[in-house]
């Protein structure tokens, strides 16, 4: 009767936590299934050893404690001295017993101040395993750790881990509204609920730190880089305070936006220029105001000087001035700048991608030691594929942190499943040339090309109030992709899918494989269906939902489709060679040389350099104007792969994620036939050619594509 | 060993689904701890036979077979023939054999179309347990009443329920826009994401349904009654169909907002006039248009000529034009109209509270048969307390529907604990004397009064995508009573919560008695603290978060508080005697007398009505001025006692709700006495008198309460 009734029991607990999957993220902690590894996970962990006593240490435990208690179905005791063997040993350097300190001291020398130790030793003639680090939450860290090796099965009989990331500061940028409204938002609304804060925590906040931390990220910027200054006023700094709160014992540090203009607007001064001793000191008394809330207040991230934001230029100054104005303020506290290096003005009329660059580059070693510049992947706007930015590695005395957007503002926001490691790996792997071979993106951004000590990745966020977090269950991985990333920028996106789908779904191989391939591909398949080839920023405008390659009536010319693929009857593609805007002169001479040919450019990035015939022969010999259509085909193709792939999984994963992931694809489908349909269409009109064997035909006109308006598609501004 | 991994399993599981109880409402199906409650409902149902084959009769028997696991630890075998006794035989009238039906053909007669049965009977000498109604909808409503029962531990040996709804439309009004902001929502944002819709079908929409049918709703206006035409169009009729779809089984109607000028915004035409007969013939086909999606479409909500909304009079036509009008278009499809009777003139120089009268009750006997005419509880609008809207009971020839508000625009957002079924029932109670004594509201509302075949009660929604759904988890209260009372327009607010208190956390008496205390007291409460004797709509203006007494700067008279409370060196409060707007005029004889004179007129009514010196005598000998006082003190203290009860409640509730509610508490503490301060130190430069002993002294200037702004303050607009 007992075990009849617990069968039961157990039936419709799950029936009821269902909906709560996609809520957990990759913590799903299910019951290890294979019973070897569950034997040997037992056999290892039979106590847990707690020797911190700080919030952050309580953190750990708990998590452990639960994390196993899900995995193996046992909750451990908890003890604070060491008793018998194969004991999980948890505490930070300090709080370990001098025997312990000096017998892992070699793997203490081996970390930073948050790398951590997972360690297996013989202590006292007992088997034991020890998880520390320098502080309390490298420790936390280390947990995460752990516990991921065991949601991916790994032995952990004989650990001697001692890692620490390769970047300081590893970060999300929420472009979040203080009216909840996300700018690129696809998954719901902010997080933050500044109305009801700073008095009421919501458990989203801790649920938000905990995840980070579990991925290893260490700050939020809370607010849209196109900023409200009133994020500055006590009124919103007791609210900001409140959260910090939260977030610290995760590792957490909190950023703010700061716009520019904020000393007249909230500080009644006259003007905002950087040298006005006024506006000098304001700063000066902001900071220290905010400081005294938030002693750990990580500093501010500026978008100054760009599309309509206000900034330096405003009076006369230049972002040098701006940057180092603010990192004074902030510098006796310990603060950083991050610096936005996304410019280009609508004055200039010369290529859009080459303005970051020809701006910033001439700043080199002027910026104080605490301003750290953020520069995106790409030099115009996150698109499916761009060549890595030419500003990484040619800044060698100023710090620069990357700019990857998480969200799919041009990625088929969260409807479409697109893994985006592969997209931010492929950047980082990016030889830059800047001092000779092997000087690559990641090796500018973890500061080992020129010994920056200030280093950095920012992620715009993807999360919102939507229940599963990110809109779409994979868009949680692109969330931990970039943690993972963020910690260690060289590590493969094929490791990062196969980690994330074992702690989210299953360990089943069956499953494991052809669903990681379907991740991998994914991105190639969003370049193919949008922009193959080299195109960019062909999304219709403002919302930047679907295809608008036809637009051409905004104010500013580089806001227009139309700028960026320059399609007319002699071809498609933007000059950026010696012969075009020279865009290509800004890479190291090697890189130059290579992108400024079409013969020696990658064809991926063809068309993003230069303007080519319609009958231009591709490396396998089909012309552009049949090779461009079959890619259209081909993304489309793969969506349908990625469909049967699902459909595949069905047993291998609960039916409510199942059926979300289903019906995402499915739109994904239909979205990818419409990329596909509309931009051939209306490319057609210029090649004035038919359209390839293998492509199928448009079931609708150009004009019923060209007629369609999406005036609440969101996100948009 | 065992034993002892079931006990790790449950504690485990337990933790994880924490975070969860918010989102299950009043369905939680928590395990009955009443050992002798729990054997007898296991005696009694051992088996569950389903007759049914529909999805909504797959839907009731899933919900009573999981229903029943969470509360009995057992899954049910789910049998389709009659086997043995103690069965649920759950079915529709037709599906039910002859001799079942020749059994309950009493029962049969007594409920309507929607009612349902819950029978114990003998059958062939065996003793069943019958839940039948006349359609499967009507068998769902018996299924959740049933599953009631046994949340609240009610015996279930020898049942014998008939019971049928008093109202036909039972309906939630979803001021929602399509950028998913809600005008006046507290509980985050829209649930309807039109941007996935109609390929993505969020669970969320199919939790909804459930939970509404659960109370008995029939029916959702999705969107805002300041209406886009755009939901109209194609485009979004498509997503609504895909609403529709999920919301049918589960018996909940979908209807729109009709934006009156429509033809003119997405029908090219250059008017909207409704007796143009290009306008007359839009609509119609509109109407078709959308009954060829949707044969059961509910109809149209319509506010016009009110607050800047389009309507008939910008054509010189009137509301029954407009309402006529629409009507026919909906008529040959089963439709109805909703015409909305909030309307107030900026050009009405006269008192806001006459105009939804003066202007509507001459219409009486006009309107077509489907037409049917909501109007909001008061004459104002939505206010702590409002003596009843005068058109009830006044219109004896045209239908009337109840417009409660349950999200708190005007009662502390979602952040105050006001349990609103005590208002609603207040309002309901209320004697009109339009046909003698016993002339109540609620008769007019279920038609009992004047014989109406339309019937209806809406509520305008407090839901929002928030986990918890409503933002503060007593606000689920609000939901759940407003469906109960919709069902029921006579059940009293103290036994809806006892039945929401035992299905959401608890059958504990300890637990019951003082938080259902606390609840009732919950209303008077939050009139005492922010409009105490009769006091309206002296809240801040616009987001209305907030006392705002002193504002006197809106361009329309009656959109400034001081237009409401009227307070000078002579007194308080607005004349509506016959010696000032003579607004009592406008009930029965009976109240009116009542209403016109300060001395009979009820004292919770007294400033609605009345202006009246500080020094004026209240029937406790008190002078106003520091009766007042004293309220707003009053009020105060209670919400203290209501942090007392809660405090005391910790044991009964899981931990994160406990704190939810708490931190809330602390909140609606903290505003409470803000409005008591703010409101005394402003009506005190009138009064010119000392605050009476037993009122706490203000900590702030009345200076610094006017300085407060709020412009990020949700739901506004």
């Amino acid at each position: 009767m007992t075990s009849v009734k617990f069968v039961f029991l157990f039936l419709s607990i799950s029936f009821s936590a269902l909906a709560q999957k996609d809520y957990k993220l990759w913590l799903q902690y299910n019951r290890i299934t294979n019973s070897t590894i569950a034997s040997e996970y037992k056999n290892n962990i039979q106590g847990i050893v707690s020797l911190g006593n700080s919030e952050t240490s309580g953190i750990a435990v708990k998590e452990l404690e639960n994390g196993i208690a899900g995995m193996l179905g046992n909750k451990l005791e908890i003890k604070t001295e060491i008793k018998r063997e194969n004991n999980l040993i948890i505490g930070s350097q300090l709080s370990l017993n001098p025997d312990l300190q000096k017998a892992l001291q070699a793997d203490f020398d081996k970390i930073s101040n948050e790398g951590f130790i997972i360690k297996s030793i013989s202590f006292k003639n007992k088997k034991q395993l020890v998880i520390s680090g320098k502080n309390d939450v490298a420790v936390l860290y280390g947990v995460f750790n752990f516990l991921r090796l065991m949601q991916t099965n790994k032995s952990i009989k004989n650990l001697s881990i001692a890692d620490s990331p390769k970047t300081n500061i590893r970060i999300l940028n929420h472009w979040d509204n203080l009216d909840r409204t996300v700018e690129r938002g696809y998954a719901g609304f902010s997080l933050w609920n500044w109305q009801k804060l700073p008095d009421f925590t919501d458990q989203r906040y801790i649920d938000y730190a905990r995840a980070n931390a579990s991925i290893g990220i260490n700050g939020a910027v809370l607010t849209n880089v196109n900023a409200n200054a009133l994020i500055l006023t006590p009124q919103y700094l007791e609210k900001v305070e409140a959260l910090t709160n939260v977030f610290r014992p995760y590792g957490i540090k909190v950023y703010l936006t700061a716009r520019f203009s904020a000393p007249i607007e909230i500080g009644n001064l006259k003007t905002a220029d950087p040298i006005d001793p006024e506006v000098i000191n304001w700063w000066k008394n902001k900071a220290a105001e905010i400081y005294k809330r938030i002693p750990d207040f990580g500093g501010f991230l500026v978008k100054a000087n760009s599309e309509g934001q206000p900034g330096p230029q405003n009076y006369g100054r230049d972002h040098v001035d701006g940057a180092n104005m603010l990192a004074d303020a902030v510098a006796p506290f310990g603060g950083v700048i991050m610096w936005r290096a996304f410019v280009y003005s609508e004055h200039d009329a010369n290529d859009r991608a080459k303005q970051a660059y020809a701006e910033f580059q001439p700043y080199d070693g002027k910026f104080k030691e605490n301003v750290i510049v953020q520069v995106k992947n790409g030099a115009i706007d996150f698109q499916p594929r761009e060549p890595f930015h030419p500003l990484f590695g040619a800044m060698p005395k100023t710090p620069l942190m990357m700019e990857f957007q998480i969200t799919q503002e041009y990625l088929g926001f969260s409807t479409h499943l697109v893994f985006l490691p592969k997209l931010f790996q492929e950047v980082l792997e990016s030889d830059t040339y800047q001092k000779g071979k092997g000087s690559t993106v990641a090796k500018v951004i973890d500061g080992t090309l020129y010994q920056n000590k200030l280093t950095g990745i920012a992620g715009v966020s993807n999360i919102g109030n939507d229940l599963n977090w990110t809109g779409h269950p994979f868009a949680q991985a692109n969330w931990y992709g970039f943690g993972r990333l963020a910690w260690n920028p060289y590590l493969d996106s094929e490791t990062i899918a196969d980690e994330w789908l074992r702690c989210t779904f299953s360990n089943d191989e069956n499953f494991i494989k052809p669903v990681k391939n379907m991740m991998i591909n994914s991105r190639e398949a969003v370049v193919n269906y949008m922009t193959p080839l080299g195109l960019h920023h062909i999304m219709d405008t403002g919302h930047h939902y679907g295809p608008g390659p036809w637009v051409s009536n905004l104010s500013r010319p580089e806001w227009n489709p139309v700028y960026y693929h320059k399609a007319d009857k002699n071809g498609i593609g933007f000059d950026r060679s010696k012969l075009g805007t020279n865009a290509t002169s800004q890479y190291a001479p090697k890189i130059e040389k290579l992108f400024d040919t079409a013969e020696t450019c990658p064809e991926k990035d063809l068309l993003w350099f230069h303007h080519v015939s319609w009958d231009y022969k591709l490396k396998n010999g089909q012309t552009l104007w049949n090779g461009l259509a079959l890619k259209y085909q081909e993304g489309v193709n793969q969506v349908k792969e990625m469909q049967n792939v699902w459909n595949q999984a069905e047993k291998y994963v609960d039916s409510e994620r199942f059926n979300e992931v289903k019906m995402l694809l499915e739109i994904q489908q239909k979205e990818a036939k419409w990329w596909r349909d509309a931009c051939l269409l209306y490319f057609q009109q210029f090649s004035g050619k038919e359209l390839p064997a293998g492509v199928e035909k448009p079931t609708q006109t150009l004009e019923y594509f060209k007629s369609l308006k999406f005036p609440f598609a969101p996100g948009n501004g």
